[in-house]
Order: structure tokens, then C-alpha cells, then sequence
């Protein structure tokens, strides 16, 4: 039956891939995408026409893929989730009598935090710094409401050899609403070769390790170094009653009242 | 060897669990979890000794895992990701000296948005209502940041039959920040036997409907209705220059300047 798989595959390596993805690709007569992603991909292909596209053509490809999806089984592949910051929405807006499946993956966020411990446990938000397609007036409003609430950001598509002015505009943001001492990590090419992770504080952030290959993570106002794991502890109580320090306090402590060690659903 | 493996199984069946997590279950000598999660992932499950753990244990659970991890190969298995509202920060923070592998998976927002369309496709957050580790004036004060800012919510532990107050007073703060008329989807049990997705708007949403097997999704300011779908579109430019009104406006328009249709990593 014809019909459009928009595909997530995960962050990196077939590890991180999940069998709808890997199923939907197997199984489709056509696959498009990015060609890197069309690489990322590379085991799963066979008998499959292959469009590799090219960055900045999203658009076309959008298209190809719903018109190719009217008499075929067409995969539109993109890495991470393709609803994250991806091609998933604009492809959908134009996929009106089109029989369409989304599939989830593990988005940079999640890879780039169980490398690092669990830094996302409390709350958090991902927030695209890219000035492409919305005014840096919006994502500045966005990202000072993000930085007030004190949780863990995930910032996509952060820096660009030519694009570093979002970047500078954010970490001025970021520096006046949260302590100095917060942690950040630059996570680059996470769950692929040459993966790398640089360690900051929002007073002591380099720019310029920041490359469009990265994310980068700041830590939430709960969060803190547990030996060599960042983890976002919602409630400190039950964990330090239990074991006394092991916890090195980094930035704000969180202001959790006396509470039963119960509860929390994952 | 010995050590600990912190796997999120993904939001139900195994067609949204990971390669990586399937092996971590499958090569462990003990696999420890709360019932439901280890029901989860029943087909993985062979010769491995089992625990199963009861809601509200969460400590003593983290704690035999960590003991267990010195002498065997443990799983320690969560549904979602288990770094998400779930139990990866407090078990890393008392594991010191062990080895630990944090294995990522597909979250609940990142599933609920793929049933939905893709309604995180521009900036979003993820937010926990539930106070038994976290005071409700934390929780409100950090909503209300997130309301303003204009992204997209993925609310976890939204409401209990005996726990409502949080989730009043959380509508109460986005009714106050948000447009009326912003789509709301209630959806329960995502990606397991019995789904349900309830449409509704900040103006219209009807509590009762919200349960703690819900995951409760508010649309960001860019989003809209594209037939059955619902978009977040960063950018309303190339879509509509391209294919006229295949969408309806729902929220209030994103404020975007005429852009090139390139660029944007996913």
C-alpha cells in the first residue's frame, strides 16, 4: 500500500534506532532524504530507490516525497526525531489525501543527556536558535521566558561558522537570568564518531567550541555534578538522607520542602 | 563484566524501543523495574533474574540496582526515557563507583507528538505537575515562564484522582498566558492497548478527562491544524507560497519575516 513514513532514526549509529524506524525503512520502495541521513541509513537499504537531497532543498524534498508517496511507499528519513526541529511539520502541512505514519526517535536531547547522566530529569525545553525561518526578536522573547523559569535547555542548531550572532544574543540572556555557575556542556557529533563533550559554566563558555554539529545543554537550577554524572535532582531530600554527600552542589540548590520518597512516574 | 544499565524502553511495544535497549535487557543477569515496565519488555526476558518493584519504591529500587551492579550485569528498566521524570538522577546519584550506562529512548512527548503530527516541530517544553518532590510554587513559577515564552508543553504527571490541584491551578496560569482557542490534546496510554487522544482548546478543556496515565500536550504559538494533523511551523512562508491554505490558523500566526526556504537542521 502507498502511503508516507516520516522517519526518525535516532542520533547516530543503528543503537539508538528503533524498530518502527528500521521496519519502515526495510520496507519502503522509496527512500528520501538528506543525504547524510540517507547514509545514516546505509544498512538498511537494499532493493530501495534512493533521492538523496541536498541542505537547503527541504522544501523540495517535502514535496518529492508526498507526490512520490501518491502511488508508492515512500520513507522520508531524517536523523534524531524528524518532529523535532526537523522536516516532519512542514512536510505534514502539505500531505492533504496522503496516507501518512510519523515515527518517533531519540532526539539529540536525550542522546546528548544519557551521555552525560541524566541532566534532563526535571524538567527542561529545547529551544532551535536558528534566525532561518523566525525572527531573532522571537527567539530572544522565547528564550528569556525559558531562562527565567530556571529549567535544563536543550539548544538546537545553536552556531554556525557565519551564523554567531543568536548564539552571542543567547548566552547574554542566559548569563543575566541564570547564576554563572551553571553547568553547560557542548555536546558535538553525539552518538557518532569523533564525539566530543566540552565542559563549562555559563561564566567560563567558549562560542567558539560551539560548531552546527553541536547542542548545547545547560543545566536546569537543580542540577549538580555527581562524580563524573550531571543529574537534575527533582527533590535532593530522599537521596541525601540515604547517602550522605555524594553530591557536589553546582549551581542554584532547589528549594524542595521535606517531602516522602515516594512517587515520580517515568 | 558487572555494572548498571539505565534503559528507557519507549512509550509501550517494542516497535518504539531501541536496538541498544533490547540488548541491555537481553544481556543482563538482573533486570529490575516497577511490574508495568518489566511487563514491558516480558518478550526480551529469558534466564535474567527479575525484580519487580512496586509504585512508590522508586529509592529502595535505585538502591538494589546500585548494590546488585557490583557483582552482576543489572538493567534497570523505566518506560519512556528514563532520564525524563523518571528514575536515572536519583540512581546515578548514589552511584558512585559503579559502572553505569544511561541508555536513551523515545520519550512520551516525542511519541504523543508523532500520533499527533508534529507539534513540536518549533521550540517546546517538557513539564512535571506533580508536587511530591517539587513545591507547587516551584512548579507554578517555572510553568508560568514557559506559558509566556509561547512553546509548546508536554505536561507529565498532569493529575490523579486524588492529586487535581496541580493541574487546576496549571490551567488556570495557561488560561491567563494563552490564547483560548490554543489546541490542547489529552492523551492517555499512547502507543499501548486502549489509546485515547482527546481534542480540545485552553477555553474548552475538560479536566475530568485528564488521568495519570495521561500525557497532556498544549500547542506553541506557531501551531495549527493541517487537516488531521497538528504543525508547529516555524516558518509559514514557504508552505503557504507554495501550496495556498492547506492550513487552518489556529493559535496566534508566528511572527515571521520573509525567509529563504533553506536551512534548519533536524
Amino acid at each position: 500500500m502507498s502511503g508516507l513514513w516520516i522517519v526518525g532514526l535516532g542520533p547516530g549509529g543503528p543503537e539508538h534506532r528503533t524498530a518502527a524506524a528500521e521496519r519502515a525503512v526495510r520496507e519502503a520502495e522509496v527512500v528520501v532524504g538528506y543525504g547524510p541521513y540517507v547514509d545514516q541509513c546505509a544498512d538498511l537499504l537494499g532493493e530501495q530507490e534512493v533521492v538523496r537531497g541536498k541542505m537547503g532543498e527541504e522544501l523540495a524534498r517535502a514535496r518529492e516525497a508526498v507526490e512520490r508517496a501518491k502511488s508508492a511507499r515512500v520513507a522520508l528519513v531524517s536523523s534524531g526525531d524528524a518532529g523535532v526541529h526537523g522536516m516532519a511539520a512542514r512536510t505534514l502541512a502539505m500531505a492533504e489525501g496522503i496516507d501518512v505514519t510519523v515515527v518517533p526517535g531519540v532526539t539529540a536531547a536525550l542522546a546528548t543527556a544519557a551521555r552525560l547522566g541524566a541532566p534532563l530529569a526535571d524538567d527542561w525545553a529545547t529551544l532551535s536558535l536558528s534566525d532561518l525561518h523566525l525572527s531573532l526578536e522571537t527567539v530572544e522573547r522565547r528564550l528569556t521566558g525559558l531562562a527565567m523559569s530556571g529549567v535544563a535547555l536543550a539548544l538546537y542548531n545553536p552556531r554556525s561558522k557565519t551564523r554567531t550572532e543568536p548564539f552571542d544574543r543567547a548566552l547574554a540572556i542566559l548569563r543575566q537570568h541564570r547564576p554563572g555557575d551553571t553547568p553547560v556542556v557542548v555536546a558535538t557529533d553525539v552518538a557518532r564518531a569523533g564525539e566530543t563533550l566540552e565542559h563549562a559554566t555559563l561564566a567560563t563558555l567558549d562560542p567558539s567550541t560551539v560548531t552546527m554539529r553541536s547542542l548545547v545543554l545547560v543545566a536546569g537550577e537543580t542540577a549538580m555534578w555527581s562524580g563524573e554524572w550531571l543529574v537534575a535532582l527533582r527533590d535532593l531530600a530522599p537521596i541525601t538522607a540515604a547517602t550522605p554527600a555524594p553530591v557536589t552542589p553546582a549551581a542554584a540548590p532547589p528549594t524542595a520542602p521535606a517531602s516522602p520518597a515516594h512517587g515520580g512516574a517515568a
